[in-house]
């Protein structure tokens, strides 16, 4: 199959062969804000035209906000609860240049006194292959997802990352703030998150960064490193609050975020597995496949 | 007495008799960030050089950021606890073109295990004439203070209105907020209040503003009302978590910010007087002046 992890900003492809195993990827800077309204097919001809040619009979998902208001067709958000089944039947299609088909994979809607959504997040949960179990996926807007008997049963998001920037680059904070260096990283790491589980609060406990500052106790360069394990921690704690216990919980992450969720999670004391957002798409966009109608 | 808040942006000069009634106000766009090194005897008079002259006997306090690090003369912050008496003792003399002398009211600090600090709140604090009781003064970095036997024993800072400002202008939900108009403003508070007390906390509730306008179950004048009611409601949820019950609650605030607080406060169940800032800073520095040495 041919499977894209298709974004605002950024597409993704990926030849997977029968067995799951990735036979060949590209990346491109053709994201759904680069294409002009119309434009789908063509840019789908850039991204994996030749993937397309070479593997005729391969069968093709997108995924991610290509599905969106804004994208290649607006495919409806599925309701919570759902299966991967009941997510690939909500599967839209649409018709590549040579007429063949391609799936465009939905989003997922929950509502639970708040409307809530994702696009794209919903085939990395899925390729967790969780019975039961949760899943954290870091990002801008950072999801955690919850799986129940093989059913995405809940969701909700955190502006997490974006906040990080408004604080690190918008705010007060942002003057006092230097390149971490030395001991910063950790120093910084260590106080958010003991910051995190005092009383007063995100709105509190950011303005602490500029008076310990200020007062010498804290050096400019754990400013960030501060901010970013203050906001993961109170995120962890909020989902806590949300899903329950945590348990059989697992990070779609790599890189720097993985070591962030990573240090953050083991601070609130949870076990978690670690999986690549590469690994659980590829795992992903298979079982939606597998589940297509004929 | 000649009594001057002299802020970051803006100085306000009152001129008080010894009833503590104000005779005489004035407010100069000459905040300390327009005043060059040096300059600062010249901005006086500027500002309040003919109450100078035409009360030649009369006390002078300056209060607020004039006593930073960027002002006149850094004054160094009381720490906690610390009664009028002590905050008035610890003011710094300075010395007016004429020869006479003014007095700078230091700011304070707090240290419970994290640092924070205020310069400004603590003489409206100050002017409240509290036994028992609790401050809160909202703001770009609102401040909540407790008042025990007389002397301010603690205080917090929150990074309340700044926040709004970064997502109400900078973030994703700028793009689909508007001004409200009709039922906005109270549909957009409501919705905020009850967001707040969700267990999603402050990164998962303000994504929700997002989603509720996609889904075109929020209106896009909503959003504002809704950032500025959730974040004052997780303000004052804070603030209960970090100093109790908060018996004896004293707002100092007046316009927009009286109303959103006051409306967040009576959603909360708690009971609260009114005071503007003009007058806790009159009281404050005439209480002040009362103990200064002579």
């Amino acid at each position: 199959m041919i499977a894209l992890d298709w974004g605002t900003t950024r597409a993704r492809a990926f030849l997977i062969g029968e067995d799951g195993t990735v036979l060949d990827k590209r990346s491109a800077d053709r994201g759904i804000q680069s294409v002009p309204a119309g434009g789908f097919p063509a840019a789908f001809e850039a991204i994996a035209g030749d993937l397309r040619r070479a593997n005729p009979e391969a069968a093709i998902l997108l995924a991610g906000m290509v599905g969106s208001r804004n994208g290649w067709i607006e495919a409806p958000y599925v309701a919570c609860p759902a299966s991967p089944a009941e997510i690939a039947a909500a599967g839209l299609r649409v018709t590549l240049d040579d007429g063949t088909a391609a799936t465009i994979v939905p989003g997922m809607s929950c509502d639970e006194g708040a409307f809530d959504v994702m696009r794209g997040e919903e085939t990395l949960v899925v390729g967790l292959g969780l019975g039961d179990g949760i899943a954290c996926l870091p990002g801008t807007h950072s999801k955690w997802a919850q799986v129940e008997g093989g059913r995405i049963t809940r969701f909700a998001s955190f502006m997490t990352g974006e906040v990080y920037g408004l604080l690190r680059e918008h705010s007060i904070l942002s003057r006092l703030a230097e390149e971490p260096a030395g001991e910063d990283a950790a120093e910084g790491a260590r106080r958010g998150i003991a910051a995190a589980a005092r009383p007063g609060g995100l709105l509190n406990a950011a303005f602490a960064a500029r008076s310990e500052v200020l007062a010498g106790r804290m050096s400019g360069g754990a400013v960030g490193p501060y901010l970013s394990s203050l906001l993961v921690a109170q995120e962890i704690a909020a989902a806590r609050a949300m899903f329950g216990g945590l348990e059989n919980l697992h990070l779609v992450a790599d890189g720097v975020l993985a070591q962030s969720y990573g240090r953050a999670l083991a601070a609130a004391g949870l076990d978690h597995d670690l999986v690549t957002p590469e690994a659980a798409f590829v795992a992903g966009v298979a079982r939606l496949a597998a589940d297509l109608p004929a």
